[in-house]
């Protein structure tokens, strides 16, 4: 099975534990059997691979999430990145001409489309599977996964399809209907549209020839800036005539808010976290190294990160967001593909990091304009290059490179830094990078 | 005026604020009108002064508060230092001895003993001094402070009068009764016992000698350890029969709980924190360089600090005390007498914390037995000493001190430093005090 999990924006829905540049698909939540936890992107690739160990998963996303896939996936995983966000279409074209020209996938082939952030159970792929089956047969251009619905939700997209069988034709969609309607249309046998679908290769690179000027994947990627932003349903689903929706009844769940996100944990603390016994429905993600004492709180949730603290009752937890967009603070926490990144103190003119390599990773080869940068080495053993010059590097060890030096650092083993950035003005911007020659 | 202000245990009642060198009287949480914030006993010594400028202020407390207390009131304050806890007659005879034999005060002068912590307005200072006069004319050799009750509270000492005069001569103490006898003795015209009371030198002397062998301050000083542990009510105002009352009606509360403590709060919030319109009755109170918000809360407080963080009810925030003391954790803020340390990043063998020196002051000269360390001046100007050798130190200067080296460091201006402490084994303990030769 060929699958493009789409893996979207940074969400703020989330915060503290997303940013700007940690979405909430990398926050490590979800308890595994052997008591380490998760985040949902690795758990959703898990679970394909359970399904189908030889699943091809592209992932299609930003930029900025690419460390993070690594970080998080491993250097296996197919990436088709995005060079700007020019909504679903573009995006499904992109990751879709990546998989014909790159991996040199046949464009007979069918390939599964589907959002990297459901909360679900293994049957999910399942029917991934067979919706992949039923697009290989050709019936239809495009196979939908229908959701049964559990209760008349407003913030869903409904496929009413023309029969009530397993596999049928799709009728209509309507959008976002209001209680009632959703009612009335779950009656008539209406599914959640929960952005989901099966088609072959060829089928969507056609439309998107037709749709855009372009010779391959390398080209498309060049012009990408320059597409116009379209949705996938409007510039495919909702024209194609033939087109089919499977029923899908097992658990689904859209896990975009606090509330929502925290019916999915199976427990109430992850983190150092203490409730009290007067404390119902109360639950407590906290990355820090201090503990949350909760006392007395019903329905809510608490959660730290070095990014700030979220008390919110539970059901007004979805409205954070503007809240959130207000708060001007640089990124404190970063997972990058060669470790992570956590600002451990700020003042004006100092700041001070740990920097945690992952054994066998090194940071870019870089410098900085407008800032000196010390690092005493508190775990691990590694390799520092400053100016050219290769020198061992041990917990304990200590390296000053002024401003204009050209520095990066290498683990041996897993290697953990201090390291103390000085200067007026301090910005994430203030990087070259450099090729390393040897 | 001589006053002692009794400043009591470390207090985890008011956690993550207070801690175990941190007692809660030190907190800034009170707005001054220039809009920075001052701590309960600096509010406490302003409003003694501004009452009388003159006023001989001597504050009895434990070796642990000594630092902050010249922190926060600078070196002027008498500190009587108690060597242990020996609750509160030995404390007040210490301290007592203290300003006749070292401040060489005529033992036949008044002095007020009140605690540091009580949240008051000016009124309350002036009948302190009244309290001092009643004392001086020999009427009765302790005059307490009655302060009118304001509800039946069973949490409080009761004082009933002989008569509803201003001052009367004490009939008898109630100890926290219950609300119904409360009811009944405020009927009675009783008073609450705020711990408040004055008495001439000489007397207190007196009484001490007769229970403990001792010849002056020193010798005190020398076997407090062994001193039975007594409190000053039972040692000597239960026990005596000239003893007065005088009633007090001004504003007078006991902030020993965040319940009580956010009453007195002129604002809701203390640091960075947002509160959606959906909060009501909500405090947040947070030490920490990120944001606090809350959403859709109700009568609760949110404090968080380096130690931790706090998220209760209210009315459950009398109950953290048995939940705080399960946190085994090490201290991770302290103002001490040259300014101020911050725990910023806990690995298993090394921690970082921030420095801070203040102007013209220097932290002990001293080794470690089982750590190196490495400093990075992150802002102002110094000198440290390393093994006798003194280097002048600005911002981005590197110091690197092997375990058992001796060094300190002298701020020239304020001066903020990066301390990275490496080693299997580092504790607060492994640290050995020389005298600096010059």
């Amino acid at each position: 099975m060929n699958i493009i999990l789409l893996s979207g924006g940074s969400g703020k829905r989330l915060w503290p534990l997303s940013n700007d540049i940690r979405s909430k698909q990398f926050i490590k939540i979800f308890k595994k059997d052997d008591g380490s936890y998760e985040s949902m992107v690795q758990r959703v690739y898990r679970q394909i691979k359970k399904v189908d160990t030889d699943a091809a998963v592209t992932i299609a996303t930003s930029k900025a999430q690419v460390s993070a896939i690594h970080n998080q996936l491993g250097e296996e995983v197919g990436i088709s990145v995005e060079p700007c966000r020019r909504d679903t279409f573009p995006a499904i074209a992109l990751a879709t001409a990546y998989l014909v020209d790159v991996k040199h996938t046949d464009p007979e082939e069918v390939v599964v489309v589907c959002p990297v952030d459901p909360y679900v159970d293994d049957d999910y792929f399942e029917a991934l599977k067979k919706l992949s089956e039923q697009a290989e047969n050709g019936e239809a251009n495009i196979v939908l996964m229908g959701i049964e619905p559990t209760y008349p939700s407003e913030k869903y997209g409904y496929i009413i399809p023309e029969s009530p069988e397993q596999t049928a034709q799709v009728k209509t969609f309507k959008e976002k209907p209001t209680a009632a309607m959703a009612e009335h249309y779950i009656t008539q046998g209406a599914l959640w549209n929960g952005g989901v679908f099966a088609y072959k290769l060829r089928y969507v690179l056609e439309i998107a020839h037709r749709m855009i000027d372009f010779t391959d994947y390398h080209d498309l990627f060049l012009k990408y800036d320059t597409l116009t932003k379209i949705s996938f349903d409007y510039a495919v689903v909702e024209k194609e005539e033939k087109i089919q929706v499977q029923r899908f009844a097992g658990r689904w769940k859209d896990l975009g808010t606090w509330n929502t996100l925290t019916e999915a944990m199976e427990e109430a603390v992850v983190g150092k976290g203490v409730l009290n016994d007067a404390c119902t429905g109360v639950h407590i993600v906290n990355e820090m190294d201090v503990p949350v004492l909760a006392m007395g709180l019903h329905d809510v949730v608490i959660s730290s990160s070095p990014e700030g603290i979220l008390v919110s009752d539970k059901e007004q937890s979805s409205y954070i967001k503007p809240f959130v967009d207000k708060f001007e603070q640089q990124i404190m926490f970063a997972e990058k593909s060669w470790g992570s990144f956590k600002v451990v103190d700020v003042e004006s003119n100092a700041l001070t990091i740990k920097v945690s390599l992952n054994a066998g990773h090194s940071m870019n080869y870089h410098s900085h304009r407008n800032r000196d940068e010390v690092w005493v080495a508190i775990s691990g053993e590694g390799r520092t290059i400053v100016d050219g010059m290769e020198q061992k590097v041990k917990a304990g060890d200590v390296v000053t490179m002024s401003a204009g030096c050209r520095h990066t650092v290498f683990a041996d083993t897993e290697l953990k830094l201090v390291e103390v950035q000085l200067g007026e003005d301090i910005t994430v911007s203030d990087k070259q990078k450099y090729e390393l020659e040897y």
